[in-house]
């Protein structure tokens, strides 16, 4: 007999509007190497946004789940799979065929929220290579944090970021990226600088850890700043989420052969840019795709060694996710914006 | 008594029409950590070429003997210099205060050929630390193409490239910084893929150890014949000497987390750039500011184990300068073009 | 019907006079992630004379199929097997389950030739993850020497190495990973420094790019020779393959901070060692087990690319097999030793 | 008129019995490159007590003033300083002519305590380029604890350890070196795991942050324990400054690929011992000596950002030279033994 397995579905056409509570049902045999999920979170990203609002691909097919993150419990898993077992706690990843090293063509088409079905439903099939263990420390709203967000910060930071301690780390903003960037460069023992248009988010970034806070509303030369809190040297890594909006700063910011991780474009993806800082200064400019699942292991294990908990700024419920992107797309967010249910 | 040492000097104003001779004194004392050094030849660069015109640094204070690049010989050293002695084959190195590691901004601005006097001059005197010797196995006129295409093209094949045996490297055009990029590349074992307008020059580029040429005057979507060589993955590394006239075909022949080495503008420096590529493919764009001291001597050590030896395409006398810079402008050039002299 | 799968075996007790040909039979049917290889070539590592004789793991369980290298040809794939198909030619990797990465406890058992069967059989049936594919322009006899030997080389030359060109490798012995690692160094644009008891040897290895050679039974400072070839700077790497006889002499033959890369014990692997050089001169000592599957590739990538041939020394008969061992005991070899047999 | 320099010396032979005070005189002319240094404070390293007694290089000339490390402000610089000016807090480095990169044979020369003149000693000499910043929030004492202690253990950690947040590094013991490799280590959000032969040392080192502390006195088989501490895959990174006595435990205790840092031979310098474990492993023996210029500013920009404060065991005045070797030797120590002197 058939269980009754709720999702929110774009249904017909792009749109918040369109946004619905669909039944479907579970599936009652899954393949040997499968794994039933049952989802209780996800977190939104401004790409589950665009992807709503058919922005970020005109040519998705509809109807899709949205939500490229979740966590939740392992419901029961296929007669090969030995990694996991009824009760688990796990976090789909979000290319769900990226294993390790670098991607190609088919693991960048294999992520949830589009092309595939996302998160927001209450079961979900996955391979049993698609998945990771959850932080024991961590509820599952926040473990649905990590998947995107999370993961893209910690390989921006990390991975591609070349920094120790004592480097100095600059954060636009404080969104979901660049509040994970924060704590992990914190955690690396780098000096953090953020900007943000509102002193009091910047007083709750300090909270966090940051050492300096730009108001770059009343700092419109906050590219001057930054470096001034260096010595006049830029910084060693700038979390770029702004694009063609925020980047020639940037590009003034960071220090010879520093880095400028991309992250994203937030304040527009194409524009009259100059070529010449990235020459003059030798800057790396570093496109950061989320990460594969070795990629989110290891930070899982940064995470529970430092008893990390991220920042969640709200959460709804399940009868509220047309609010939730509402209040994401209001930008009124420092951090995570969450929802949890019940399966 | 004053010896004469005769110039080329940028006179009064920018512009080639602006080159000429004129007679300076090679210094008496030298400082303790200083050496004269009788320079027998220069190579030309696109950038001594935009510094001649105005182009590079309006701001450039005039008169200036232009030229980054030169190779001589030890005429006589400081009391202290322990390091060279008479008779020694030298090169000058571009930024002479930048011996190891990362720049910072006072190194920047210790490049020669502007903001300070090049190497187009019978004697030059330089610190005892701004030299590296000359590969037994070079010609002077071979050794002057080293300082700037050379080591530009050696950090950003071996340094910043990320490749071994085996990876793919895409060189655009046939300038004297891309024929070193096929050099290094195929010295580490990398498969070269070139471009260029002229089917005779990309068959001179095979000679030279290409393993695969595309006219792209004739393949105007020469990024899809890029992956077609590469089994649809995408090159390694790519040689970027177009700027943004070529950077968005180049972002789509590289592999996803694969690296743009940024290196010229020949095609403009400027333009309504996409953002986009770099986000969604991981591409890491590198600028790349010719190199330290340390970097020249691994460059030399490499040069000379391998005996490889530089393109000279064609050598010009002293009287022929302006011809020299006339027929670089004209692109015709196939590797290096160089200048040489009896000091 | 059951088909006849030929096999050697140790059979009941250690000793190459215990080597026999065994009849199994071919398994007809095969797991859905299965592949069905009929294999063709073997070459002989000297883990696999310790292995026989019982020197390498007395525990090891018999009957055991010796042989941890092999090539052969794809007979049939399992209902899963998307990547292979019948007739594609492939090589098993030595640890079947290391993927990428480091290796675990799991996947540094999951090697071939001990504790689990080897190639020296008719027909292996292999998971689908545990194959690569054979460069086209190798023989199968050729290609059934990379496995253990050229991975090992060129993972320690390559991957560990931190080499670049004009380097200096020095490489103890010419056999078979001493070779690959000369080749592979010589790809790289390095210089290579060979060590041998025969005139004879040294000059065969001049044939295949050394630079130097050094007759240790005549020299046997050879150390000394090595630091007059670098300049008295010492060796960048050195493929240690002698163990405790000749480490002492390596330690005092690499530069501060140069690599001795661990492979082999062939003269002693226990030995009243002082630490006081590795401490005095920051040498690092790594050790190396062969690789996993994605290093393999990337080799195979390089070995195309590049053309690599393999030395192969002799080519012994599928009825020659104890004849093999003894030759490969006698250590007359230059490369490898082999064994083909038509499937 | 000269001006008394008062210096504790190792008079005419080794011992120490023949430590004593001797008058010199300040210079009153040093070069144009030089700077004199007011010096204040000293640490004790092991390698300064072997020195003493001559059996760390038994043909060191005498005599010979002691220790390596120190801290004090500058007094007077010569004519062509640009970098230092009176009143500086400055320490000098190990190797003082080691600035960046890897060293050479001179470099390793160059060293102070042995065979040049140490710190003990009111009044020094060094070259400007010999000299880092003291970082403002450090007392002359704690910043003399960083030039052979500090630095070796934040190139064992940072540079060399191969470390991320998450993963895991054993410390043995609780003298100079461990205790920072813990504190780098964890300021790197690494966890932890200390050994010890005495609970009250363990519950202080878990105050500075240990997570896990060993007893080695009543845990003989403390490498099980580190296995357990790690879900039996072994410590990533070993500091190990026990040499032969440990180090076979070290490497049943590191994971494969994992790395040992050998920073001393407490526990003995030469021993029978087994290179199987390496070789089975893939284990990293990396020998650490101490660092050059670069790595100490690195490490000061460190320091400063985190604030970290060295751990002073103990403080001995002008007049207890003797005492504090003799403490020294006596291994009661928690960390570092320094003297202090007002010049």
């Amino acid at each position: 007999m058939a269980i009754r397995n709720r999702v929110w579905e774009i249904a017909n056409s792009f749109g918040l509007e369109n946004l619905r509570i669909k039944d479907r049902v579970v599936p009652e045999n899954i393949g040997p190497n499968e794994v039933l999920v049952r989802l209780t979170a996800t977190s939104l990203n401004y790409r589950d946004y665009l992807m709503a609002i058919g922005q970020y691909n005109p040519r998705q097919k509809l109807p899709l789940v949205p939500c490229s993150d979740g966590a939740g419990v392992v419901e029961s898993v296929g007669s090969n799979v030995k990694k996991w077992k009824t009760g688990d706690r796990v976090i789909p990843i979000f290319a769900q065929s990226w294993q390790d090293g670098t991607p190609n063509v088919d693991s960048l088409r294999s992520t949830l929220g589009g092309p595939n079905d996302g998160c927001l439903m209450e079961y979900g099939v996955f391979d049993a290579q698609g998945l990771v263990r959850t932080p024991d420390h961590l509820t599952d709203a926040e473990a649905a944090t990590l998947g995107c967000a999370g993961l893209t910060a910690y390989n921006a930071v990390v991975t591609f970021g070349g920094i120790e301690p004592g480097s100095t780390v600059l954060t636009l903003g404080t969104g979901g990226v660049s509040l994970f960037a924060l704590q992990f460069a914190k955690m690396l023992g780098a000096k953090v600088i953020v900007t943000s248009s509102s002193d009091e988010k910047l007083a709750r970034a300090k909270k966090l850890g940051a050492d300096e806070g730009i108001n770059y509303s009343t700092r419109s030369n906050w590219e001057r700043d930054v470096r001034k809190y260096t010595d006049m040297k830029g910084a060693d890594l700038i979390i770029e989420v702004g694009g063609a909006g925020t980047l020639p700063k940037s590009m003034m910011a960071v220090r010879p052969y520093g880095t400028i991780a991309l992250i994203g474009v937030l304040a527009g993806g194409e524009s009259n840019l100059s070529l010449y800082p990235i020459l003059m200064q030798g800057v790396k400019v570093q496109g950061v795709i989320v990460g594969s699942k070795a990629d989110f292991e290891r930070m899982n294990s940064a995470i529970s060694q430092n008893k990390m908990k991220p920042v969640v700024d709200r959460s709804f419920g399940w009868d509220e996710v047309p609010d939730a992107f509402a209040y994401l797309r209001s930008g009124q967010h420092f951090g995570k914006v969450v929802i949890e249910w019940q399966g």
